[in-house]
């Protein structure tokens, strides 16, 4: 009974639907591409209503987006904010973000993360997290986010993570209603 | 620039380390195998000082392994606990451990979690969590677990997670002791 292997990609959609040349200036136009991607996710229902990307803080350079694969891909981890970090460490060979010679990268989320999604950004050398919908977004129509507490952003911030919160809320919010609306599972 | 994909495997020594067969009777049986498994890893630096295993929690029947993979992957997720759920839901082609018609299972790590596999727990189904050094532990010897807290664990309580602690601890301090001892990086 050999262990299993794990092979995880995008859906095929994704890489032609990203503009990977451009430069995403502002915070505003990286969460615009974040929840374009979850709106896409969405209409062709490969996983569910999150989205993420990792970019270069300062330059708005495009390094990697995630999306949520966890039902289709059986794999409980595959939430859009690992997907994204996962790929960033591929892109990048190394497992930190912050490794030496390397620009501050920062992680833009369609949702504030739940437990499991905060300690892989506090993992991840990320400088800067950004976030769209809040937990109490998500809850609303019925996740679970799992441990979280006001404690666990002050302890990201006491180790130098800064984090933005509510940008382009009420797009992100239309992203978790238009799953609902479409009728995606709640797992 | 197309996305990377991802293939994660254990290092060829784990399976034939191994034995599959065996039904691991009591939690001290699991964790034992556990410790060895880790005591391995230090041995043959293949990573962190970390293992984990998923059992069956009423057979002792066992579901997969796994060991800290996060340098040498370049992924900042890979820790033991993660490895373990992920293969874990490829062999059940599930991404819930308590799917309909399924077994209880549990997770048998050798250190408590650091707060993204705390999560990883929560998400994964497990019905019990059994641990063997502490997050104290692990601090001492330089690592820093995150923002995991008290009621992070009476939330994975009130969910219905059995936490068993400190099993085989001793053990289990040998372990990250060998680690040090033997010039492993605390990353």
């Amino acid at each position: 009974m050999p262990s299993p292997r794990l092979h995880i990609a995008l859906p095929p959609w994704v890489d032609p639907f990203v503009d990977w040349e451009r430069r995403y200036a502002t915070i505003e136009d990286r969460m615009d591409l974040v929840i374009e991607l979850g709106r896409e996710q969405v209409r062709r229902a490969t996983g569910g209503p999150f989205s993420a990307a990792v970019f270069e803080r300062d330059t708005g350079s495009l390094v990697t987006v995630g999306v949520n694969l966890a039902v289709p891909s059986h794999n409980c981890v595959l939430h859009a904010e690992v997907v994204a970090l996962m790929l960033a460490g591929a892109r990048l060979h190394s497992h930190s973000l912050r490794a030496e010679g390397m620009p501050a990268h920062e992680l833009v989320t369609s949702c504030e993360p739940c437990a499991m999604c905060l300690g892989a950004i506090f993992w991840s050398g990320v400088a800067r997290l950004v976030t769209g919908a809040t937990k109490g977004d998500a809850e609303a129509i019925g996740y679970d986010e799992g441990p979280v507490f006001a404690e666990s952003y002050a302890y990201l911030e006491r180790k130098g993570i800064e984090v933005v919160r509510e940008v382009r809320r009420t797009g992100a919010q239309a992203l978790l209603a238009a799953y609902v609306a479409g009728g995606g599972v709640i797992y």
